[in-house]
């Protein structure tokens, strides 16, 4: 007898037999049959068609789950790979996994062919074809040795070399039709379960991303269980290419990336580095509001620091390797994160309980190593500076310094306009509780902290249980960019474990020595990232307090020039950024450059206005609207700082 | 026939034999015969009795020469090492050099004999001794297998070692009574010159500064030609203790270094990040109305970049090691100068003419290798943040840059009211035109842009010809800290290397591609050592605009806690740094608090203040001022701004 319980759902069905998803399927009356491409047996993913052997909790899988994605998308792979050997027959296969929209094959074409954009539709073509067959899609275990002879018959020799690394004696193969690949899956039933596909790009890609190795080719596809969703989505593709950051960053000229400086390290341009600086001063005005106090600590670090930490450990191979002194006696690291470092200050003296919290914030620059492929503009970096701060309180302070935070996050979004935000609080998995560090009490309040918080300043989040760091829960809020990726940016997580690891102390009201509790914390997350976002969500557009340049002069001849200096200082004193455009080039052309560069003012000045001292204020997008004297404009001007 | 010519003046002798110092003194009837120490015979330092072989131009060295205070102090390591030989037989002697106060010699002491404070009245009366002994002091050529015949008699394994070293037959040693060295002189001509001396420290230093060699003991003393001169370096000594930046930057709680994070690696607490962070903003807005632009570049970059801009080749032994990616594809090395990196900028896009003068700001962090001996609080750092720029332009805006890089200078000199500086203008060495790159034109133009601004702003500056660096003049600006030593501050330096190496080019007004010349400057020099010397220099009183926090409230008791806020936030609002000192503490102790931590102005509130809605001003280190009304206290503090 086989028991089979829904998750979620208050049903259980019994079988005498071993039977498959679609078995369960036909038993069950649910409406969405035909969305259902795979199922979730006791947490493991299987086929619909595979036999599920024991007494199981199970929950059928649709596109709209994440994991239905990814099982669609690798099986669109597949019928990538499939349908290059049809065409190009001798082809080598590396591997080809679901990404984070679509999927990729690495292959090595044979004879050197290359792929170009022109194969695109030829490609395409074949896949509908092997789509209207409804191929099935079938799942087998056959020992490795079978695998060999079958990889060595079609002369496969990146397979071979996966089918090598594999340990066990048995392996999974799928087969759809004449093409078979080693794959744990799952995967959809057939083929025809794909109903739009489209391929995207194509790049060359080392075999195990080693230089080292020889350069395949990877193919870049998408695909939807309906016509419609390629369309909408290419629509959106096309729409974000116009926000994409690089592109404006690079149009605006806010940043650039160069290899001789080194892949992912930004270098930010005058225009970029303003508005980083008026982040900077408005986040420094925010957290002098609220006590926060700023520090500056070294890029650097001695490796030992980071073994103290645990952050060596953690972050070794994510980094860039450590490195010495001449005299090789002492190893350095970049800094993985600037939480030890606060640690050491906190450290630099005896505390008291009058001093707590002790809120430290600095814009830290961190380091990660990230593959050259894993790159993308400032939001996949390999340095970063966090607007990062570090509470350190007393167990009974982390509501209210956790409500603190939460205003501040809630006042900066506001003050951006982002307002499609999801928000997220990681706790403990309640069934395993040995896999995290602190005692039952700590965790009790620093959950309850953070849900009450949340819940007292009315943000919709989802409670996530087991998401939690093993050394304390957290809260995160999470943006869409111009493609519909979601990151992370700002972040509150409670620490238990580098006051312990660091044997912090402050000495409390009956003067004994205690632990104080860390809450790790940023607004922002990253500037890279926030501005990176920003210029997606504005399409370039700045608010009026953060653009680069708020104002431009734009002097009708040179008879004007004295008249638009006099107006651009007047406009200056009160701290405007000001500057006149005395290139040789007519005024619509100045105009039309400003307009190009996103200038929220733009103020003419000709004959009428030089001799009636006034100015002829022109809004970005909204074209003129009138003129006045300097005493409106700057009136206007400082009524626009406040929206 | 040997022609003796006199540098500097028109004064020949002829003698009919090889003659020394000694001899020409006795013909020549100058005055302060008694102070010259040496003589320097075409360029190379002589004792006063060694023989002159042949037509020579000398000068004769007193005291008040750099080199001779080198030959002075080098003559009292020696007779240091004289007395510790006559007190602890057995010793063995490393090096002795004159250092850039005084001297040290490293030692062995026989029988691990430990030598503490107790010990220097002892040194200093048996170095007394030998001086009241005159001894002279002896220069002798012998074979270098005599020489190890010497020290081996005395067992002398560290002299044998160094011996071993020299590749040359012949070896000077230097005899004065039974005491004998390895050195290359020149010396007094005897110890009876020395008429002060005081042994200052002793500590421990590795053979060769290699920490895998053993540990010697190192002894620093200092000496005179005048008993008066070493009172007054002893009260300078005790002067510069107090002014000290180390101590009062941690009295301040300006930075802490610790090692777990590095040596040599500042950390900036709140206090001293405040200060900074003024500084910053103070040169900005200088900055930006000169016309500078600011970037921000990582604080790492390819090898291949310094490699290209020569920096590899040059810092590679002061740098620490390149590091690399966990694939090793790639090596990277922290930053040893901005420059590199500008120049990246500057080739993002084609540059025409019109946009030149290019002035690249930037508060770049830059690191080098220092050994932990040579590191010392903020002056001597392992990473340090110039506040650097780069003016790219043609040849002929050279004079003008020129002149608005000093105009800064002397702003930013006269705001921090340094008074005593001395100035250096490097030229290029007539005799040796082939040691620099650039042509004849291009160096004319240079050196003489340099001179007539220097002239035009009217700073007194000594010409150094041979001091240029070989890619062009440049002008330094040095400043004393507490101990009189000299540090650079300022630096504007023309460069014509890097423009070539990284192939810069503009568009000229022909139409044509042109190469621009580059300037470096820095007005600070780096925030690590001009706060360093700022701190001495105030003794921690920095001027009000500066001051980390500029007003402190203190209510005479809990009753005026919100009086006090109200006066806080009022002060507030014209941004300046204030705080409430609600310490459970009594007035006369928060007062002593703040005149201890410099806090310029204090207002006191109790119930008198309360009722009548005024304030009580108290002055740092001048006492009470009286009472006034919120809106005088405001006009107070804005005036109080402009000084």
């Amino acid at each position: 007898m086989i028991e089979i319980k829904f998750q979620e759902e208050n049903k259980i069905y019994r079988f005498d037999r071993p039977i498959s998803g679609f078995d369960i399927l036909k038993e069950d009356n649910i409406s969405n049959k035909s969305e259902i491409i795979a199922i979730k047996v006791n947490d493991e993913l299987y086929d619909l068609n595979r036999l599920i052997e024991k007494n199981a909790e199970i929950k059928f899988i649709t596109w709209d789950d994440e994991e239905g994605k990814e099982i669609f998308w690798h099986t669109s792979a597949h019928l990538l790979a499939h349908a290059i050997q049809e065409l190009y027959p001798g082809t080598n296969f590396g591997v080809g996994p679901a990404i984070e929209n679509g999927f990729y094959y690495d292959v090595k074409l044979p004879d050197n062919k290359i792929i170009s954009e022109n194969d695109f539709q030829t490609i395409e073509n074949k896949m509908y074809e092997l789509i209207k067959e409804k191929i099935d899609i079938k799942r087998k275990e056959i020992t490795k040795d079978e695998a060999k002879e079958i990889f060595s018959l079609r002369n496969d020799k990146l397979k071979l070399e996966l089918l090598d690394e594999i340990n066990e004696e048995v392996v999974t193969v799928y087969k759809q039709g004449n093409f078979i690949d080693l794959c744990r899956g799952p995967h959809l039933p057939n083929t025809g379960y794909i109903k739009s596909i489209k391929i995207l790009a194509v790049s060359g890609a080392y075999w195990k991303g080693d230089i080292k190795r020889e350069q395949l080719t990877r193919i870049y596809g998408i695909s939807f269980p309906e016509k419609k969703m390629l369309d909408e989505y290419l629509k959106l593709l096309e729409e974000a290419k116009k926000r994409d950051h690089r592109k404006i960053g690079k149009e605006l000229e806010y940043f650039i990336i160069t290899p001789n400086v080194g892949i992912g390290l930004p270098i930010w341009l005058p225009r970029g580095e303003i508005v980083r600086y008026n982040l900077e001063q408005f986040l420094r005005k925010i957290q002098e509001k609220y006590g926060y106090q700023t520090v500056r600590t070294p890029h650097i670090g001695n490796k030992n620091l980071y073994i103290t930490s645990g952050h060596y450990e953690k972050y070794k191979d994510s980094s860039f390797t450590p490195f010495s002194t001449p005299h090789l006696d002492e190893e350095y690291m970049l800094k993985p994160m600037n939480c030890p470092h606060h640690c050491e200050i906190y450290k630099s003296k005896p505390r008291s309980y009058k001093e707590l919290p002790l809120r430290l914030a600095e814009f830290g620059t961190v380091y990660r190593y990230e593959q050259s492929g894993e790159l993308h503009g400032l939001t996949r970096v390999r340095s970063f500076t966090q607007d990062d701060a570090h509470i350190f309180c007393t167990p009974s302070q982390l509501k209210e310094e956790f409500l603190k935070v939460l205003e501040i996050i809630l006042y900066v979004f506001k003050t951006f306009n982002f307002k499609e935000y999801t928000a997220q609080i990681s706790l403990r998995d309640p069934k395993n509780k040995e896999k995290y560090i602190g005692n039952e009490e700590s965790w009790a309040i620093a959950e309850n902290a953070i849900i009450s918080a949340v819940e007292e300043v009315n943000i919709k989040a989802k409670k996530a249980l087991g998401e939690a760091a093993f050394y304390g829960p957290k809260f995160d809020f999470i943006v869409k960019d111009c493609l519909g990726r979601k990151w992370q940016l700002s972040t509150i997580q409670i620490d238990y474990n580098l006051p312990e690891r660091f044997q912090l102390e402050y000495i409390d009201e009956n003067n004994s020595p205690a632990r104080p509790v860390m809450i790790h914390r940023a607004i922002l997350g990253s500037f890279e990232r926030f501005i990176a976002l920003l210029l997606e969500h504005t399409e370039g557009k700045l608010p009026f307090w953060l653009a680069p340049e708020q104002v431009v002069v734009i002097p009708v001849s040179e008879k004007h020039y004295d008249y638009s200096d006099e107006v651009a200082n007047f406009i200056k004193e009160y701290n405007f950024r000001v500057f006149v455009d005395k290139r040789n080039e007519r005024v619509g052309r100045k105009i039309r450059d400003a307009e190009l560069k996103h200038i929220p003012v733009m103020i003419i000045l000709g004959d009428r206005e030089k001799n009636e001292k006034m100015v002829s204020v022109r809004l970005h997008t909204q074209g003129d609207i009138g003129s006045m004297s300097l005493d409106d404009v700057k009136t206007f001007l400082l009524k626009k700082l406040e929206i």
